[in-house]
């Protein structure tokens, strides 16, 4: 979707924000830091914020400066005014409110995950086919300069043909044995750690390495049961750890883990990449940080280079002229929004879609059938 | 300044931006950061933009969202609608604008350097004293969580007495000998990399250690001449190197130095300090991380902590509720804003303030005597 | 088998060495450095080296001071001087060597890998508590202090119950796509990464967190064919890269992984255990620094502290009486054949001994299975 | 000295050490381990051990495999047995037994430091030049093969014309304020802090920049009185931690500083080189890894390369062919033998030698001179 600009064209977007929770504050705080950073052919405009209920939204709106509020999703998704619907509203919501509004004409951007399921992601990815309308979901750590530098050391062929992906992203929120038991305990939500963090770097190891092939897992759920907000004891029913060996496309390999349970980590989205003439590492507890070793230079000066993320790197230098000053969490989603604001005005198409989040969420899918059933699955099983 | 709301009081603050360079632009986005992470008594509203003509005024207050500008920064210090002067404008403007603006009894928020010497800064804070208004001055690293928590743990005592302090801030945009003459080096600004890079350090030094008794210095300067703009060589007077060894009048001693042309460093501002207890590490190449040794724990188990910036930690929280996320640059300069925003509001008096500017440059006057001449320095004779 | 001094006891121990590669040679220096470092009970005295023939025996005993010297090492093996075998002679040797020396009465030390199938290994262990002859194995990793502290770490319940391990080993000397077919790519050596350095990686994960009851896996070659000494290209019929999902006995879970194809990657041989209240990582390219994270501790404070190695760790003192001086490869095979000593003269029983051995073949046994028929496979049916 | 090899000549050198404390065990160590590791042309042979009396000299020369013993050093020095005293025994005694062992025609290997002052240690080296003998200092890091490839690097050019040099050596066995008053307190040694680890960095300082032309200094006792054995309070006359500014005479400058009270750093020897064209870093703690950054590659791939000693690296080899493996502490003291040894064979001459060690002292006492008087000082000013 191209935009043809016209005289009578208005100047900005506007923006309809569903949920004013975390990340909604975060989709707040990225469409004002992109105002700000770059040049954009048409700004964002905070035109209408939905939340569960008016009251809600009104706090919301005013904290966060939308111009008007509703307590229904579906007046902010019909109203003229909003050209972009902006969904951060709980898991369950994401079907409904995404269908709604590629029905209305417009494009939306939703925060991972999709869907519960692979299936559900297809189904909203065919929709946003049909409408013929982009869509937008914010893995946003694809978007971090140094993922983004990553991916042009591995596509140029400067570590050779990449053949090994070892990833993992492990936090350790849930670690408490006595935690309480929590939505994302819900199965309906469709997996757990696996799907909470694995999709981060299942989607990091697609962005960097390809579609994967097939791949076999193995999951545990540590700690069950967990008492319930009322003190109950609840079963957990969903993957406190996961751990797959995977084969991508291309013949690369790798192992992909993720864990909401791993002790002492906090943000460890990392990943090394191997390839036949060199390495390049990432952990997203340090961001702005690359290492990368090329093999082959004056013998005895070999070493992994720690690049510091600088103005050289893909969308550094409008935040900072200078290298090694860094980028912080939300500033990458400011990234992500300019991106999406970029391909609405003609820009590059942009990536991660409704299509891509389904092969994701395939991904996902995968790695539950096959840490249940104990056998190779190839992702494209899950759409069934 | 405390401020008694009343209900006729506009819920906003104006202000009023000279200068829409690097700094400008960074102030800019602080402005809107601030306001959507940070609950605010009252919000700033970009008012008035000021620059070196009209034309690139209009430019700047169209991309940055001020709301009026003019080509003279007079109209901007006298016009109702800005409570606020904010000055990012280059050095030598530093101090006839914040008169200006002092004489109009408005709080001022200026960039350091707040001048070029000690006395000129001297004469500033005076003028804000006489005027008793609120001043402020960004020397922004001093807001990083993580800078807050290192002056936490040395307070607390948990390293038991800090008798050692050392620092540097070292950076490599200089480092290129055949790089051109800039305003940076230019005598009248007062100094070199002591004064544009040393500032900070002592800032930090003075912030977590106290006030500085004496030192001596030894100045360096490296590359010299350098070629101006048209292509003519022209001496450089400053010092691209400056190493001091000082003593705290709490008795505490230490190291600050200060190079640009540290090939290799991009933004290496980190300080030691040693106690009696334990020691704590800083890096602003990794602002988000501080490491904390403290003695006489179980045997064989000692070593330095990595602690990451989290939820915990001064000001983290309204980022990001989970750890390790990670704030950028510009953040922390939201952070200050935030800080300006509350003082103004009735909150803790900020620092630094045009006072304690004065008292850094009075040491980083005393640096330069003390190369210059070779002996033992009190910053007090900076004041003359 | 303890021992029973004697008054007419000779004081020193006679040494057989077989081979004198690069691991002779390093048992070599072990027996010098233990000498000097340890107080032992009856020192090892050189009596004797044999090698392929007499001339490189020769050669070797007088390079490394063996007494005598043979190139049939039968003979080493019956001769009354030695009273301990050592075997670093190439792996299709060890079985032969060892079940004669056994059948001499004499205890064996053999480096690793013990026999090229966990079946070989399991008889030479067999021969061995029939003959009721102590055994030892070359796990050197093992005897790194910081490996002793990981493993007093996790018994005392520091990080709680450990549940999770994730280890690797990857070097890069076989990276080079256009590398020569060398013995280890011999099949009949019964693996290739797997069992080169995946060996080292089970032998740690046995020593930290117990038996493995079941895993599955996945294998790569990567670069086959290769040229051979003489030029012709010989197909590739081991892994060069492995990596399974495995189950403890105990409930823990994990990965491990091999490669001898990681580019850039020297001596990574590095695992993280985590447990319900803590965590802890180590990596051999750093193998005096442990880090240590334990949950619960002051707010704020919270991360992983980097031990370094000292005297308050088992084996470090002997060495060096200060901490952080750090200890090299070499010696930590010198306090190998310490405690094998040690074992000689009636201290605790050494672990890896040839029983130990075969259960670390039945892992990478296991793995090689695993992956040729992609199923989950318990270690046990290696033994058939 | 070069050797002429003659029929005749027997194939080792006796070794005659004086000492059998810390560092008289890890020469012991040092032989053994240079004569398994290293081709030499003539091997040490443990001729002759004196300590402070019998008992003391006959278990230590049993436990370190010494072929004879005598309580009285000079017993030694005249033992036509003695190719080379070994001074390992407490300072005050270096000289007499240095100049003994001169007299007697023999070269002499000593401890560092040389002497308590410059004009001793000059006076040593006097007498060395006039008897016409090598003599050898063990200031063990330069062996490092680390610090052999920064000096490589620097006199290569690879990082242009080093012009800066920061430089520190901390420990903290000094850091507990209630710790006993010991013998490196006592004045007559010549100094603190700055004589027992300054000493390291500046020999350090000048095997890779050169010679020190001027340094001003700070000197602080920090903990004084302490308790000596008997209980008294004695007062501590010499420094717990000395800074200094320095001015080489290739025009580079820097700084250096020495702290036994650094409390959490047990092996800081660390330093940073910058050059017109890159920097290298270096840190004792990490002793195999050397940092190295060098302008002007491919742009957004710049950074320091962290180069793990290997292989290619000297002396690294003939201990493991595979690189990553590290070396320790006790091993680059092997080193530093092979390379004495070597000397006394023909090879190239040893520094530092008594004339080197002498500079090194001037460089020390230098520190102390500026400290007390508060000047720049030139270190030729100790030879008074």
């Amino acid at each position: 979707m191209t935009e043809r600009p016209t005289p009578a064209k208005r100047s900005t977007r506007g923006v309809g924000l569903v949920g004013s929770g975390f990340m909604g504050r975060s989709h707040a705080l990225a469409y004002a830091t992109a105002s700000v950073v770059f040049p954009l052919a048409r700004p964002p405009r905070l035109a209408f914020l939905a939340d569960a209920n008016e009251d809600l939204a009104a706090r919301a709106a005013r904290e966060l400066g939308f111009a008007r509020h509703t307590g229904d999703w579906r007046t902010l998704v019909a109203d003229p005014e909003v050209d972009l619907v902006d969904v951060t509203a709980p898991n369950r919501l994401h079907k409904p409110i995404a269908l709604e509004a590629l029905k209305a004409g417009k494009p939306v951007y939703c925060e991972k995950p999709l869907a519960p399921t692979a299936k559900d992601a297809k189904a909203m990815a065919d929709a946003a086919a049909e409408a013929d309308l982009p869509t937008f979901v914010g893995f946003n750590y694809l978007r971090n300069p140094m993922s983004r530098l990553a991916r042009e050391i591995v596509e140029s062929g400067e570590i050779g043909e990449p053949y090994n992906f070892r990833g993992i992203h492990a936090e350790d929120y849930m670690s408490d044995p006595a935690g309480s038991w929590t939505w994302r305990l819900d199965p309906k939500g469709g997996g757990g750690a696996a799907a909470d963090l694995g999709s981060h770097i299942i989607a990091m190891a697609r962005f960097l390495m390809g579609p994967i092939e097939r791949l076999t897992a193995d999951l545990t759920t540590r700690f069950s049961p967990r008492p319930d907000a009322g003190g109950t004891m609840r079963p957990v029913e969903v993957d406190d750890e996961a751990r797959a060996l995977v084969r991508f496309q291309s013949g690369a390999v790798g192992t992909i883990e993720a864990s909401w349970i791993a002790t002492g980590r906090k943000m460890h989205l990392a990943f090394e990449i191997t390839g036949t003439r060199g390495s390049i590492r990432l952990n997203m507890e340090r961001m702005n940080e690359l290492r990368l070793y090329v093999a082959g230079g004056k013998a005895g000066r070999g070493g992994y280079a720690l690049i510091p993320a600088g103005p050289e790197h893909p969308d550094y230098a409008p935040f900072c002229p200078a290298p090694g000053h860094q980028l912080g969490f939300n500033e990458v989603k400011a990234i992500e929004v300019k991106d999406i604001l970029a391909a609405l005005s003609g820009g590059p198409a942009f990536l991660p879609d409704f299509g891509e989040a389904a092969e994701v969420q395939a991904v996902v899918d995968a790695v539950l059938m096959a840490g249940r059933e104990g056998r190779w699955v190839a992702p494209q099983e899950a759409f069934g």
